[in-house]
């Protein structure tokens, strides 16, 4: 049995989406599900919207984190929060896994305050997985550390290892260096500093990649500090919006090229589903002390469940503790590095 | 009259694109030219493949630049290489615009070298245009400062906003600096201590800037440091070209989409001429004391003319003289700036 708890407060037309999503993920996998959030307003709507369902429970939370509020402040302040009372049933055991498609800066700082780090990791990421040619890769961190160290992208090359095998299911996942270059001279300081370290490792680690590889498929992880990953992955969203705009209108300009465009319909809606970020689901925090997953804001109730999905995949391959082990190699360095540099 | 001179050993496919390139723009601007390489083997193929047109006349250059070449050793050691001899043209005031389908750490290098820096200018930076909603915008750094301080940013937001004013035709370029989030509070160490240097400016500053808005094309400028800069524009063009597989592979996939993409061809080929970065030709390393412009490696003779209509534009609008004036204001805190920090 695994055991979910959903942030009802999260998605950007909250609570409706995980109310349906709640209702679904039951049905699908046939486990029970806690709905995080103001039982006065869920039960009602539980009630009307999932007949009942005994497999759904509430837990009660008062408050809702706004994406407004500045994330360290909401985490202090508000242990009544939905993203809060989620997380401390993880962190006393009572779940396996929280998913939220709520504010990411906030359910970062709820868990590092509320379920703290694994033992040794210096600085949590957020992940990402994303469409690349001939599959999906993985891309730590998108965003949580904007000013890295090398040592904090050397553990995300161990823990966005551990998720591509977990994930994607590859046993020797390839890792590259986002840099300005393949070369390893190519970089700034920060990753002149990242690359010997990445090399040390047994890690299957390719060198410095730029996007073109990333693209081609040439890699499964792509490492970088939290601000060029927020960058790489942005910029790749706004461009296949920009492309799939232009290519619209491009279409439409002419009756004979808006004929061809409704017949080759069926190709675009497969390709607009694998470019759409709600296909995967959602994004693991990665070196809590438990499961974080972040599903986008804009989530629909399908999104959700494919948040859970991934969610209960990671719980059951059991990702912790593979992360755990991963990182064991690694502490004794990383003291030494902790006691020198930090 | 505008004197470009063309390095006639840049592209990929040296020299025939070069020749064939410099005959078309002496046809079309009926100015005269200088090919940049060796007599020995240009005059040859420019008698046979130009008619002997009078018009386009060789700087003799015995050595050629080659992409593996590191561009430091070969600024240093190559004196008599077609960058060399071509840049020392514009030195010595017997040509307007440098134009170069080579290696742009050469060029940049070469030109640092034998030309220097516009005063006071601290970093020259390598600059692209490339098409957003409604129209292009110009980024830089692209990738000649991997690493950078906050004043070097500055100074490429005013030469940036000059070069979009006179590139673009936008009298007051809007400025954005590229974050992981538009609220000041967004961005690293280096984004913080830019934000308020480039909020004192004159300039048309909108704040910090993601992918999303700078496709959205709500920004004429977006300015950053050389290594994000090429991960944005690495990455754009990486995922227009994944997206434009991806469509092929879907399109071609059944008998009634194929028949569909047959008709939209047209729509396709527009899609693909907008996003072409020869279409626009070449980007202009700013901040040196001469205008360089460096086209795509793969540049065929089109892009090169291409290239050649983006330099002599440049020249004929007085950009170098607009740079100089425009960081007149600057000078004085560079100073400061530099005798504190550098």
């Amino acid at each position: 049995m695994t055991r979910i708890v959903l942030d009802a407060m999260g998605s950007d037309e909250y609570p409706l989406p995980e109310i349906e999503a709640a209702r679904a993920a039951v049905q699908r996998w046939r486990d029970p599900l806690i709905l995080a959030g103001p039982r006065s307003r869920l039960a009602p709507l539980l009630e009307q919207n999932a007949g009942g369902d005994s497999r759904i429970t509430i837990a009660d939370a008062s408050e809702v984190l706004g994406m407004t509020d500045k994330a360290a402040r909401a985490a202090r302040g508000k242990a009544d929060s939905s993203m809060a009372v989620g997380i401390d049933l993880l962190r006393d055991g009572r779940a396996d896994a929280f998913v939220t498609a709520g504010n990411t800066g906030g359910a970062m700082s709820t868990a590092l305050l509320r379920l703290g780090r694994l033992r040794g990791v210096r600085r949590p990421a957020l992940t990402a997985v994303f469409p690349v040619r001939g599959g999906r890769a993985v891309i730590l961190d998108i965003g949580a550390n904007v000013d890295c160290k090398a040592e904090y992208i050397l553990q995300f090359a161990v823990m966005g290892s551990v998720y591509a095998q977990v994930a994607l299911g590859i046993p020797s996942p390839r890792i590259g260096l986002i840099s300005n270059g393949e070369e390893p001279s190519k970089g700034t300081a920060l990753i002149h500093e990242t690359y010997p370290l990445l090399k040390a490792t047994g890690l299957n680690f390719v060198g410095n990649v730029e996007a073109k590889e990333i693209y081609a498929g040439e890699v499964d992880v792509a490492v970088t500090d939290g601000f060029t990953g927020n960058v790489f992955l942005k910029t790749s969203e706004s461009v296949a919006r920009f492309m799939t705009e232009v290519i619209r209108d491009e279409i439409t300009s002419g009756p004979l090229t808006a004929v061809g465009g409704l017949l080759a319909r069926p190709a675009f809606d497969r390709v607009r589903r694998l470019l759409d970020p709600a296909e995967y689901g959602a994004a693991p925090l990665l070196g809590l002390n438990g499961l974080v997953f972040v599903g986008h804001g804009r989530s629909d109730a399908r999104a959700l469940v494919n948040a859970i999905g991934a969610a209960r995949a990671a719980a059951e391959a059991g990702l912790l503790e593979a992360l755990r082990a991963a990182l064991e190699p690694y502490l004794v360095r990383q003291t030494a590095g902790a006691a020198a540099g930090d």
